[in-house]
């Protein structure tokens, strides 16, 4: 691969975006996958996952309108944020979304107002399990909380249609799905009594992509889903959002050296992004996620790193203690693998320093699907 | 004050900027004060404090230019970054800048190739203490090895010139600067055995704001820093890089309810701003950074709530456990104080949620200093 003239810079192999889909889709036969648009909404990944049969879930109306702007049939995207500003819920049923998520009664009495008779999805909280990215319980309610939610929206006119739940994002527990499912099927027979019977049981997002080390295989994932589904009262439409593991191994993130240094004993190596111009996930997660990392040097001699970001802020870090050429020097670069995802959505100019720009690939262009970071540590 | 025709607006009291910085001056005489302008580099507020005698630090090229097309003297600016791109290093000493932070060899290879006989200011480590907003010992090295860095970068045909340390920021304890200043003495000390007398002593940034509840009176950072000053072997000019401590309490957020919910027991209010479009430090400091709040219906009968974003992203949480009109609905204004610093340059769009717009006033447009949120709770 050549230099690029500039960094950072991100590389999508949208050849790779196409592989991880198929595989989910593969994996998981007769469920629907709706890509996460705000995982990684650049147009050439939303193209290619389109052109692949993909749909969509939103979280606002801006990503609805550049879903259009691609030739994305409304109908088929899902409104799946379950608290919306009136004026997103009004563009977005305007156009032909007739599908939204709630979890509130305040959401219910805005869906009646400006989107009436609209089908809606009631929020199940998840119980918090192991996930790399934790989650604060802000979005879904206990089962009985959700009869009784979609007894109110049936109330105001609305139409049941389905529930929802999500385990969290990059959930390294197969088994995270049982749990929520039992609380389905419990929710299906109570609705059931009240003569509610529902279409659709989203299943959220939370697959995991590799990082420095590699997630069970899809099936496991697929195993408990199906068993899930299975143990339900009567059948639905199953569908999953899934968005990191479509689109993180994807992406490998260019950076130059801008210096190393050596303090109290470690060695640091400073690149011209971090934390803050797009790899705001390292802070979020407190540096657990573990990017696969190569330099461009790529000496025997090896050395252990932390590696850092650009701007004077200390908590501008991507992670500590990190493999790389012991002879690292300024100008040399760093790939950082697995950055497909919740990267360049995060970004800010902070201090100065631009995000990454971004470049898709595919066919000879690409470089095939994780050959610049090469296999993680211990495959 | 007139509701905004839009929110989420982030009003910015530029009185109250120039307030706390007169207070800061008044409170440190003798010492010179360059505004870290990171914290918030709008063009109003660097130019009111530009008027008002304020100097300026910078961490890259891009703040350095937007400093100069304010007028300000690249001479006065300190490039306090530690680790710098070598364009930017160039490109700052071409256009006047003189005196640069180090804290490695690399820095010197750098400096010595593009900034001939520059000044430098060695960076001490300063020891972990008590800071809502965590440092991960990113910068600075231990005075031994400052000891040799300086003596190397003189080799290398720089200028020794000053010291620097940061205690972390919002730092509640004054005595931080204590042993940070002791280390500075006794590197002053060695580096005289060796015929250099360094001309500058920065102590950095820190210098806390009020959120929920009010820090120590700068007074009492004033004498820890002034009693430490005098126990250094031989006078030198003293600077502060102070940033929230002069806007923060200067900004106001005004949001908008998009929903309220009750999951769990627990009463959540969903506003049209949160982590990832301004409010990145509540994602930071785990929530710890209490921002005084107060609503538009201003109820007698009050309620807890959880303060949410709106996105669907689960850390996109401001605060836990406020309280707020137990009537709280939605389209209501919620007032978020002390948001001026480290609040929009930390914003991304993600989501398709766009940070605020800022207004900045003053004089009679002016609501007066912390007069949206009130007095916070206690005071």
């Amino acid at each position: 691969m050549a230099r690029p003239v500039s960094t950072p810079e991100l590389v999508i192999d949208l050849d790779a975006v196409a592989d991880a889909y198929r595989g989910i889709a593969a994996a998981l036969p007769g469920i629907a996958v709706h890509y996460a648009t705000k995982c990684n909404p650049h147009p050439d990944v939303l193209r290619r996952l389109h052109a692949l049969g993909s749909r969509f879930e939103i979280a606002s109306a801006a990503e609805l309108e550049l879903l259009e702007t691609l030739g994305v049939a409304p109908g088929e995207v899902l409104y799946s944020n379950p608290v919306k500003p009136v004026a997103h819920i009004a563009r977005a049923f305007a156009t032909g979304v007739w599908r939204f998520a709630f979890d509130s009664h305040d959401e219910i009495a805005k869906l009646a107002q400006v989107a009436p008779g609209a089908a809606v999805v009631v929020r199940l909280a998840a119980p918090r399990t192991r996930s790399d990215v934790p989650s604060e319980g802000k979005f879904g309610v206990d089962p009985e909380q959700a009869v009784e939610l979609v007894l109110a929206a049936r109330a105001r006119g609305l139409r049941p249609y389905g529930v929802a739940f999500h385990v969290g994002s990059q959930m390294l527990a197969p088994d995270a799905w049982s749990r929520p499912l039992r609380a389905v099927g419990w929710l299906m027979e109570r609705l059931a009594e009240h003569g509610v019977r529902l279409s659709m049981v989203d299943l959220g997002g939370g697959f995991p992509a590799r990082y420095a080390a590699s997630p069970l295989p899809l099936a496991e994932y697929a195993a408990v889903i199906e068993a899930g589904l299975a143990g339900l009262p009567y059948g639905v439409e199953a569908v999953i959002e899934p968005g990191r593991a479509v689109v993180a191994e994807a992406g490998t993130l260019v950076a130059s050296v801008i210096g190393t240094a050596l303090r109290g004993g470690a060695r640091w190596a400073h690149l011209d992004v971090g934390a803050f111009n797009g790899l705001m996930e390292s802070l979020e997660t407190g540096n657990r996620l573990r990017f696969p990392v190569r330099d461009s040097r790529d000496s025997a001699q090896r050395d252990r790193f932390h590696l850092t970001g650009p701007t004077c802020d200390s908590q501008d870090t991507i992670l500590f203690d990190v493999e790389l050429s012991a002879d690292l020097s300024v100008g040399d670069h760093v790939y950082l693998g697995s950055t497909g995802a919740y990267t360049t959505v995060y970004a800010s100019h902070f201090n100065g320093f631009a995000p990454p720009t971004v470049r898709c690939v595919s066919g000879q262009a690409a470089p095939g699907r994780g050959a610049l970071v090469g296999a993680p540590p211990g495959q």
